[in-house]
C-alpha cells in the first residue's frame, strides 16, 4: 500500500484535487489516500495553516497531492499564520529541496500564449529550482534599528541569502540527471557578477559538471535569463537555479505558455518523497464554481506516480489521457477558444477518466 | 557651461556614444564634454575599470553619458577588476539611487516584439528601480566555513539584503512623482510573503502613499509581476521595486518590446546629477562594425537634457527627431525588417542630426 496525503487547501484547491483523486483511484493501484486541511482552510478549522495532524500525515506519506493555498480572507493575518506559510513549512519539514517545474506548450493550445506561435510552438523547458535554501530561510533576518553608518538611528529590514556547498551539489545532480534524460543542455542561472552566493553557486556547478561530460553546461545572469525567456525560450532545455531566482523564472516561463492551468510541478526530497501541485494558484475569485481547470493537478498526479511511486507507465497513461481530451477539443474556461467544447471542472475529470 | 562626462566604455560603447555626442553638440547649448575610459577599456589602459581620473570627472560633472561596459576578454579577471565593477562603483560613489527604465514600444517597431501585436502595441511602462541598496551592496557577504548547523564544516556563500527606511522613502517619492506625471498608477513589487526586507519595503511604501492621494498604489509579488509582464504588460503604468528585482524585471520589460536597442535609462542622485546609458549591453560581437543601433544612447542624451539640465524642450526635440527617422523607415540591423531602409550606426546618427 502506498500512502498518499491529499491536501486540497483553499480556493479552487478542493475541486481540482477531487478530479486528480478520481484519476488516481481509477488506476487500480494499491493506494491509500488520506485527506487533511492546509492553508487558510486549516487556519479556519484549527487556527494554524499547517496543523500538527496535517504535517504528520504529510511526513508519513510517500507522496503529497497538494491543491493550492491562499485567499484574500487571510491577507491580514500575521505572516506566520498566513496560508503560504503552510507550503514553506512543508518544504522545510520534509526537506523538499528539488522543485521540478516543466513549462510545456501543448500544440493544441498554441494560441493561448501572448507570444507569437513561431516563438513558443513546441516549447518544452524544465526549470529545476532549489527549494529549501537561499534567502527563503536564511538567518539572520528581521527589522532592526541601525546603530551606525549613513542610516544611523533608522529602522532597516534585512534578510540573508546563502547556500552551502552540499545544497548546491545535490540540486546540481538532480538537474544534470534531468538534462541527461532530455537534450543534454543545462543552463545554470545566477547573478555571479554581483553576489558572492552566486559566484559560489557557479563554482560548485562547474565542479559537479565534471561528473557529467555528456551534458553541456552554460551559465547565464538572471536578468539576461528573464530576457532570453521572452526572446527565444526554445533555446533552453533544462534550467537550474536558486530558490529566489527560480521562483521568478519558473513563473515567467509558465506564463509564456499562456496556459498555466496545464502545468504541474513536483517538489522532491532525498528519500524520494514528494509534494505534487499545480503551478497555478488558488484563484479564490472562481472557487466553488466548477469552472477551474483540473488538468495541472491531474498532471501533478502523473508526476507523483513517476517520481515517488516509480509507476512511469501509469504516469504515461494519464499524460496520454490528457493529450486525448485536448485532441477531442475539450476546454475549461481558462483555455477556451471559439470552436472548442467548453466544459466544467468535473466534466474535464469525467473526460480524462473515460480516456484512461 | 554644463560639464558632461562622456564614458564610452567597451564593445559598441564608443561608436554609439559618438553619435549621441554629435547630437548633443548640435543643439547649440553651452556644454563642455570631456571623455575618459571606463570598464575594460580603462582596465586595459590603467589597470582598473574605474580609474581615479574617470571617477573624478564623473563626480565633478553635472551628468554622465555612458556607453556600455563588458567584453569576454575581461571575463577571467578577479571580480573587483571586471568591467561591470565600474558601473557599480559609479552608482555607489555618486549615490545614483534612482534608476528610471522606460519600456516603450514604438508603433513603427511593433513587429519586432516576440509578443503578439495586440498584447504590446502602445506599450509604455516606466520601471523605477532602486539602485544603491538591497543585496547589491549589503554587508556581510562572502564565503565562509560553517561552524555548526546541518552543514557544519562546509563552505557557504552568503550575501545580505537590506533596506533602511529613508532609502525606501526616497525611491518611493521618485516613483510617486513619476506616476503623478503619467497615469497615476503605481505598482510596488516585492516578495513580502517571504522576505522581511520586502515586508518593510511594503510598509514604507504604504506610509509614503499618504502624501500622494491622487496616485493609486498597488502591490504585487515579484513572481506574479514576472508573469503579468508577459500576460498583460499594458496593465502597468509605473512600477517601483528594489535593486535586485528591478534588475530582473526591467530587463524582462525591455525585452517585451523586442527593440532593446531603442531603450534609454537614467540613474539619478539627490542632487540631480545623473548617469545616462542605453539599456542594452556592450555587444562585443558586433563592436567596431558600425552596425550597432545608436538610438538608445541618443535617447539617453535626451533624458540627460530633461533630468539633469532641465532642458525639456531640447529633450523633446531629440525624441521627435528619433520618431521622425523611424517614420522615414530607417533601421539599423537589430530592428531591420523587409521593406525598410537598412542603415549603419553613423548613418543613423546623420539622419537624427538632419531631423533635428
Ligand atoms: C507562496 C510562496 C511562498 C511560494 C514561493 O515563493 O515559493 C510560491 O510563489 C511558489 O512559487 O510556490
Ligand atoms: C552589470 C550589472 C552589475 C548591472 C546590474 O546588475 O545592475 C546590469 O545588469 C544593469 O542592470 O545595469
Amino acid at each position: 500500500m502506498h500512502q498518499i496525503a491529499v491536501l486540497p487547501g483553499d480556493g479552487i484547491g478542493p475541486e481540482i484535487t477531487e478530479q486528480a483523486v478520481r484519476v488516481l483511484t481509477a488506476l487500480g493501484l494499491p493506494l491509500e489516500l488520506q485527506t487533511q486541511p492546509v492553508g487558510g482552510a486549516a487556519y479556519a478549522a484549527h487556527g494554524h495553516p499547517l496543523p500538527e495532524a496535517t504535517l504528520k500525515l504529510a511526513q508519513s506519506a510517500r507522496a503529497i497531492l497538494f491543491g493550492a493555498v491562499g485567499d484574500w480572507k487571510y491577507d491580514n493575518l500575521e505572516r506566520h499564520l498566513r496560508p503560504e506559510q503552510a507550503i514553506l513549512g512543508l518544504r522545510k519539514a520534509l526537506g523538499l529541496f528539488a522543485n521540478l517545474r516543466p513549462a510545456i506548450l501543448y500544440p493544441q493550445l498554441a494560441n493561448a500564449s501572448t507570444l507569437k506561435p513561431e516563438v513558443v510552438a513546441g516549447l518544452d523547458i524544465l526549470i529545476v529550482r532549489e527549494l529549501t535554501g537561499d534567502i527563503y530561510f536564511g538567518q539572520p533576518r528581521g527589522v532592526r534599528t541601525l546603530e551606525d553608518g549613513p542610516f544611523k538611528g533608522e529602522r532597516q529590514g534585512f534578510d540573508t541569502m546563502h547556500y552551502a556547498e552540499s545544497e548546491i551539489r545535490r540540486i546540481a545532480h538532480i538537474a544534470f540527471q534531468a538534462a541527461l534524460k532530455r537534450n543534454k543542455k543545462l543552463c545554470s542561472v545566477d547573478k555571479a557578477n554581483v553576489l558572492e552566493t552566486s559566484q559560489f553557486w557557479r563554482d560548485v556547478m562547474i565542479a559537479v559538471s565534471a561528473e557529467y561530460p555528456e551534458v553541456e553546461l552554460s551559465h547565464m545572469y538572471v536578468d539576461n535569463a528573464a530576457m532570453q525567456l521572452v526572446r527565444a525560450p526554445k533555446e533552453f532545455d533544462v534550467v537550474v537555479t536558486g530558490n529566489l531566482f527560480g521562483d521568478i523564472l519558473s513563473d515567467e516561463a509558465a506564463m509564456l505558455t499562456g496556459s498555466i492551468g496545464m502545468l504541474p510541478s513536483a517538489s522532491l526530497n532525498a528519500a524520494g518523497q514528494g509534494l505534487y501541485e499545480p503551478s497555478h494558484g488558488s484563484a479564490p475569485d472562481i472557487a466553488g464554481q466548477n469552472i477551474a481547470n483540473p488538468l495541472a493537478t491531474i498532471l501533478s498526479a502523473a508526476m507523483l506516480l513517476r517520481y515517488s511511486l516509480d509507476e512511469a507507465a501509469q504516469a504515461d497513461r494519464i499524460e496520454a489521457a490528457v493529450q486525448s481530451v485536448l485532441e477531442q477539443g475539450l476546454r475549461t474556461a481558462d483555455i477556451y477558444e471559439p470552436g472548442m467544447l467548453r466544459v466544467s471542472t468535473s466534466e474535464m475529470g469525467d473526460a480524462v477518466l473515460k480516456a484512461l
